[in-house]
């Protein structure tokens, strides 16, 4: 099933160094870590849109996040995080992100649903065109 | 249809309280914190049904997470995470989790496949007893 | 040496609750971790001062952070953080920090050198007045 | 006083890359996260001298740790952690770390005591040989 994920695939890049304390007690990089990882890429794209880094105004909010883990990972290890636009609603728009380590083995499948939040009416807004423009990019 | 979850549907409970650092620039607890709030909880589980702290033996590995955001949280909060296990297959099994703020508020709803696994044959392994025994409690 | 810190010298205490994932590979909560929860501890004294939880207009910034270590610790732990204002300088001031675990044995001691800061104008002001209260508290 | 640090006093040195996370409520990377980042580096240094990535047997532990912070970091940022080893004593050693930004501005200088402590007998022992071969290095 992962098989279907190849880097190729993906135009939206962004590359992740492991750090120590990322792993935890099982001395495998910790579940909750992927979702930084994948913060870490997704960021990359509010900048490239436009997104003010602060809880004011236009922004993006998160609605679920879903993670997909096939292999545990070990430190250190330098990653490319994939990233696609692969739904877009009314407010709301689906990310998908896939880690690969070095070899380009899928390390794990991530679906962001993502809604354009204004934080000064604290409302639901429609997708911005920076994002439209990069769909299925 | 977050209204569905009540706190009293819950008889395994955890208390957490936030840290400061818990919230990210946008002044919110970040994404990615729930995700260990709800392993907080899930390792009291893995106690209670004897599972060695260490990556060896057997033990449970995460096959995927799925978090859905309801409410933004800020600090300090007390919350308290309500667990069930609500499906239990041959080697692996589904804990759904929901964090509650001091209103009793739903504050995220997840849910996490995991999967019974033997560190030292790296394989799935059947599902515990002790796990059986909390199915639907 | 650390038998002269005694639960009872701090009026200012903090309860903070280890997690799971404080825990690093060694299995013993990480040393940055005892940062965050002398953090945590020390934000409810900004709040204590009315310290605006952003980098805009009179706050504070550490200058220096101090941690000696001197017992290991499991989860879950609950601790108690006592607080101290010690020194107070022109422009900066210093907080003893002392972690204690539940039969009060001491964890670790903290000093931090903060600094008055004016995120407006980016430059140090003198200590506030509702810090100058809490001296030697 | 910061200027004293050059990048070109260090041979033993670590590329850091910060990550979105790495920031708080406040904008600026989390004053606990610089000690992660210099852990990163000192693991590094651990690898090289042989000191296995679990608590058993031989290895190190923290006795202190100081930081003092010149220069507040945004995300994104790539660092450079220069560490050197400036004292040895009996059981216990001094690593000095500087963290460098891109244009060689010296973000923060630390200093970590560190032990060599064999956990099996859960007594401090002599400072291992490979790390003598490093002194002054």
């Amino acid at each position: 099933m992962k098989k279907k994920y190849k880097i190729s695939d993906y135009t939206l890049l962004c590359e992740i160094t492991t750090r120590w304390r990322d792993l935890d007690a099982f001395q495998h990089v910790n579940n909750a870590v992927y979702a930084t990882y994948i913060e870490t890429a997704r960021v990359e794209l509010f900048k490239r849109w436009g997104i003010p880094g602060s809880n004011t105004g236009k922004s993006i909010i998160m609605a679920s996040l879903q993670i997909d883990y096939y292999l545990q990972l070990k430190h250190p290890s330098v990653l490319t995080v994939g990233q696609k636009i692969i739904k877009i609603g009314n407010t709301s728009f689906e990310i998908e992100s896939v880690i690969f380590d070095k070899e380009q083995n899928v390390i794990c499948r991530s679906l962001v649903v993502a809604v354009c939040f204004d934080f000064d009416i604290q409302k639901p807004v429609k997708v911005y065109d920076s994002i439209n423009n990069d769909f299925n990019r």
